[in-house]
């Protein structure tokens, strides 16, 4: 990995340490819950993308770097709990770049292994987001991410453009680059302008 | 896969796709969640037993074309909801098709890389009840085919019909004909009868 | 596996099938629901560990006679629940006995496949710890493992002694029999004296 994208991993990493390790405190889950849970949070998705192309032993097993800095972040949480929530923005910056890596990070993996394109979107998006989702059924909620706010939809639209970027052909460092600035980009709006998705249907219920 | 083979798993993959777009609509999850869960539904009992086996990439990732079934299924769920809920029946149908077929062909995968008879059964459960299980699992729900209808167990009779047929032996093609029809039915059975299994412990409290 | 563990891991098997089987009986699931739930007790935690390091087909599926093992507790759940309920002390020692086992058969699986110190005792708690995480998740509950008791952290403590100790080094199975002895014992104590790991946080809600 290039040192710019290791440098953002490192980052996208610690944040969903973080944002897992506060869901879990939040539960009052006991300490070694909230480590185990900011662990689910920050591999899910690399996770699951690794075992349905098979590509095992899965990364976070051979990077036992990635194990530190989990738990760095877990005990950020812990300690530094007050103060980090006050910078609540930085750390939805570094999630929604994240994102963004994780998501062309998870494409990349499945042209390598020569997939077709709606299949590597459904790989990177499952890179990007399948952590919280995992996080979100641990603790017995349905998965914020499929309810609100623009998540898994700006990764599929950055999806969309870089597959389509490549076939231009845009040169794929360039490639990469707009698509994770569009996903980073598409978040931030969303969250600052409370974007959602339309709801198309009428619930029976609800 | 031979034709009619492919067309049932086809219209299986569908069935499964719209059931789970309904399920997450009622739950408001948004479009892309919808879609997601659609996805879920449909590939998660074949994708949990390729997993298993260890057959990677999962089949999903190496046929696209699954994708843009599972696309069909979910936007046929958002514009036609209200019809397609009127050939409900129409669906079931499918549903206990796929369950019938699916069941069949897990079993076979099992049989194929050598593995007992009962592990064979199990894998063939998985593939035809797992991405409802996943489905209610990420809904928040205790998964139903737990709990109520013939449906799990439909799919281990048929397995158990399976393996004795072909361990008679009756040609391969005659015992998954027999198995699948099995399964379809006791399934259409099941939900006509409202036949549920009997509950032969004491519950502490529910 | 020489005969000892394999005796334990039979009882283990046995054991969390049990517990499994009673936990479905108490959400009222059907016959075929409690098996399932067993079988996912017994086998998730390895079958997790497996998938991960990309050991497949996994352990269950090459050893049928794990499935007997299985279907022996969920019977014996269900026609001698008063009975098995009467020496739940004698199941408790059994499954933290498997816990301690299976924590270090995950311990070595890591090692033989040259994985860092953390990760293996990852592993190890996993493979301990995940059957039980699945059945809460399944049965739509927050693991308990992460609320209460000395479960996880029994887990984690032994995995940390064995790396320890085969670091110094001690032979394998004294290192081996020592973290089993203290993962029991601290299992044992910890449900005896109803530890529970300090919560240094404030909850935010609940």
């Amino acid at each position: 990995m290039p040192p710019f994208a290791e440098f953002i991993d490192i980052l996208g990493t610690f944040s969903f340490a973080v944002s897992g390790a506060f869901a879990a405190m939040e539960k009052r889950l006991d300490p070694f819950g909230v480590l185990i849970l900011a662990f689910i949070t920050s591999i899910g998705g690399g996770t699951v993308r690794d075992l349905l192309i098979g590509d095992t032993p899965v990364a976070w097993l051979q990077q036992p770097s990635i194990g530190w800095v989990i738990i760095a972040g877990t005990a950020g949480a812990f300690f530094f709990g007050r103060r980090l929530k006050k910078i609540q923005s930085l750390l939805t910056s570094f999630d929604a770049l994240g994102l963004g890596l994780f998501t062309i990070i998870g494409i990349q993996k499945g042209l390598v292994h020569h997939l077709g394109p709606v299949v590597c979107i459904a790989l990177g998006t499952m890179t990007g987001c399948f952590g919280g989702v995992i996080l979100d059924i641990v603790l017995n909620k349905v998965p914020l991410i499929f309810q609100k706010d623009i998540y898994a939809s700006a990764s599929i639209l950055g999806g969309i453009a870089y597959i389509l970027l490549i076939k231009f052909p845009v040169p794929d460092t360039i490639a990469a680059a707009i698509s994770i600035i569009l996903i980073f980009t598409t978040r931030m709006l969303g969250i600052r302008y409370r974007w959602h998705l339309p709801v198309w249907y009428q619930s029976k219920k609800g």
